[in-house]
């Protein structure tokens, strides 16, 4: 027996044109936190969303981009702490079908109509559908089944760099059953995939410069000179290469160093096996194949317990049209590690300088960005069940997944605030940090009708 | 005794305000071949200067930049034919001092007033130099003393694409006793460096995409997918790394085939072992020291001799600002190979074809842009000994190098055209390809005084 409110639902459906008009004001307002685009401006449109909903929101400072923080008290029993980010990825250096910041709508081959713009995905359209969804329940039932806190912050995208220090300064007013973070959850064939953790990351920069050991020290000259001054590029492809072996195998010892696979996961990816579609997740990345020739259980016992080490990006000398010849003076190239649990970035940190130190000739350089550990939540959690049987309610099975791939700061949650979390609802989007992130305007009703048979779920659920 | 015109030296130095504004109005005119900027209207510049000294002149079109080829008839017993370039490099992602296209007179720290701009040194402040010393010669002696042809080309920084083909084309009234090519070749201490050669080159490209192998193959992706996606970055530098080993020495096999140290250079490089200034050398190319541990001799016969691999430029992901995470689908880096006599191009581009055969997994692309041999002219080639006694005459004392490090097209004179070369003259400038290129006044002066020694020593000397 699933806790339906009909006349929500009857609601999301007819009012859902301007429903998606919230979606289209978010996502047409940048906030591109990496490069100080309309950050100030997104804070304020999510603080006056939860200020029109009737709740308490303020943006507070932090050392980096503000945290936008909101309560609305129904006055019943349970309380869902609802996490989000209003931050997106830059689009430097993308093509787009449409202007990236223009909230259009494009007919997707083989997706169908969505809406194309950075952030509609990831994810500032499940937020803005979330508020959707409240500002409904209110408008037809009267009040929330849940009391609800927000954290919406703006440095998601540069690893939740202040969000420690935000929760551990204001853990007294953030207490709660749970915490849900929304987001389009099934992919383009209807599955809904329901992820019961996320992994860490440790985000950093390495970096080779003409000095003492040689090279250009200031500027890149003429690339004559190659014939008796080193050059940084190659040092840092030689070091680099010691960090990988041919098969993309991590040749930094010890950097998975406390990943541990999770009690309950051999029965989770027996099951995974059994529904997981190889060809579905290739073409979400636009790959041909997969890094390891393995049968699906293999391959997702090393997606979930693998550490990653990545090369963002690399850059260096002379990128420019036509031939000019250069000694490099500098090169430099960002990477991460995605930590599994139960692996900690100081221990991350630690391994990648002991091996830097270790082939170091005096030609490199690294910095760390802050970097977070992983987080999980266990299958049984009240919470996570009831976003299952909202799924079932609806005629999805979730498909679930230990983890995902991707990081995001829950272990504040879990960890600090001692909170079970979940994350998902219906829906379906795409493209996430590349060229023509979108979301379906189909999927993006449906999310928000699972998002209120969540609400009710959980607020009749046991705990 | 060397042949010296008073009156056209004294007007020289008379006229050097005059003259520097014409240096001023070449590198006025940008001409980055590499992007396609002003080079028509730096042609016509050109054609005009030498149409200007009653000589015939004409832009002769090719399949890429053209050619300005001209001709002054002395009725002189003697021919020179006088190479140039009008291209300069890009600029692009460069910081300066002035703008590099203003014409600017900096005071440099070490150096002294000098005019900053790209293009000055390499090399349009040596031709507009020539020009100023050919105007000079007929306003006061009244004719040359030496007939002399133009072959001034818009691809030099391109590699000489098409120069072949107008040499090849043209090879009929490109005849003359032997070819002169304008630089300063004044280190900062005053002392000459009178180069024998030039290196060959090939340029070339390698990528590395997505593709059937694995990797996104159109897209950057969500970088957490590197847990079972390949990395083309991580491809591309394994393949690099195969190429060279932790001490820079190549490894790609008989890249170096056909490198042969020529007769006269044993004695050659014994005299100039004694002059060499390293601190000189390591100042210019802005480093604190050699890739090599070796003494003067056996640096210098590695300097002549050694092949070079390059990395000119690497570039793929994301390198913007901030930490975003992304899984590139491709990665490019741009390299060059330096060829010591007797090497050839085809013979490289083979070599390193079998090289990438031989690790491909079918994950690279190469592409080769044109390249050409070196070229090597004896010392006692006549037009080289009236340019040694130019230099001492003007009480500098030349120290001879086998080879210059870098390439220009000269094997068309020597070979094709079948003409002896020479280059240089006084004057200082640095900072070729680099930003804030520079040539100082005082150089410049020096550089028309001891053009027009050269002219008429080349003209009286014996052949």
């Amino acid at each position: 027996m699933v806790m339906i409110s009909e006349p929500v639902e009857a609601q999301i459906d007819a009012a859902f044109d301007r429903h998606l008009e919230r979606v289209r004001a978010f996502v047409r307002q940048p906030s591109i936190s990496g490069e100080g685009v309309g950050m100030e401006a997104m804070a304020e449109m999510v603080r006056d969303a939860i200020r029109g909903l009737g709740g308490s929101a303020e943006i507070v400072p932090t050392p980096g981009w503000p945290v936008v923080s909101g309560a609305i008290d129904a006055g019943r029993p349970k309380t869902l702490l609802l996490y989000g980010m209003y931050d997106v990825q830059p689009v430097e250096g993308e093509e787009w079908l449409v202007s990236p910041f223009a909230g259009e709508t494009v007919d997707l081959p083989e997706i169908g109509p969505s809406l194309v713009a950075r952030g509609v995905y990831n994810t500032k359209g499940p937020l803005a559908g979330l508020i959707n969804v409240l500002e409904t329940i209110q408008a037809t039932d009267g009040r929330l089944p849940v009391n609800v806190k927000f954290v919406v912050e703006g440095e998601e995208e540069l690893g939740s760099r202040h969000l420690p220090w935000f929760i551990q300064a204001h853990r007294d007013r953030l207490g709660a059953d749970a915490t849900y973070f929304p987001f389009y959850c099934q992919d383009r064939h209807g599955k809904p995939h329901l992820w019961l953790g996320v992994k860490g990351i440790q985000y950093f920069e390495v970096r080779c410069r003409g000095g003492a050991w040689g090279g250009p020290r200031t500027r890149g000259v003429h690339g004559s000179n190659a014939v008796w001054i080193g050059n940084p590029v190659w040092r840092l492809i030689k070091a680099l290469a010691t960090m990988m072996d041919e098969d993309e195998q991590i040749q930094v010892e010890g950097l998975g160093d406390g990943a541990v696979p999770q009690a309950e996961d051999a029965e989770l990816l027996a099951r995974l096996a059994r529904t997981f579609d190889p060809v579905t997740e290739l073409w979400n990345w636009d790959a041909d194949r997969f890094k390891y020739d393995l049968r699906a259980d293999a391959l997702l016992r090393r997606y979930v317990n693998d550490p990653t080490l990545n090369i963002d990006g690399i850059w260096g000398g002379y990128t420019g049209p036509g031939t000019k010849t250069l000694l490099p003076h500098e090169v430099r190239v960002k990477m991460d590690v995605r930590l599994a649990p139960d692996m900690e970035p100081e221990r991350v940190r630690e391994r990648i300088v002991a091996h830097l130190r270790r082939i170091d000739r005096g030609d490199l350089e690294v910095e760390f960005e802050e970097g977070y550990p992983p987080a999980r939540t266990s299958v049984h959690e009240p919470v996570v069940q009831a976003l299952v049987r909202s799924f079932r309610s609806l005629g999805r099975e979730p498909e679930i997944w230990p983890t995902i791939a991707g990081s995001a700061p829950f272990y504040l949650f879990r960890r600090v605030l001692g909170q079970p979390f979940a994350s998902g609802g219906l829906g379906h989007g795409g493209r996430p940090h590349s060229p023509n992130e979108y979301a379906t305007l189909e999927g993006m009703r449906l999310f928000e009708r699972s998002v209120a048979r969540f609400l009710y779920e959980f607020a009749g659920a046991g705990s």
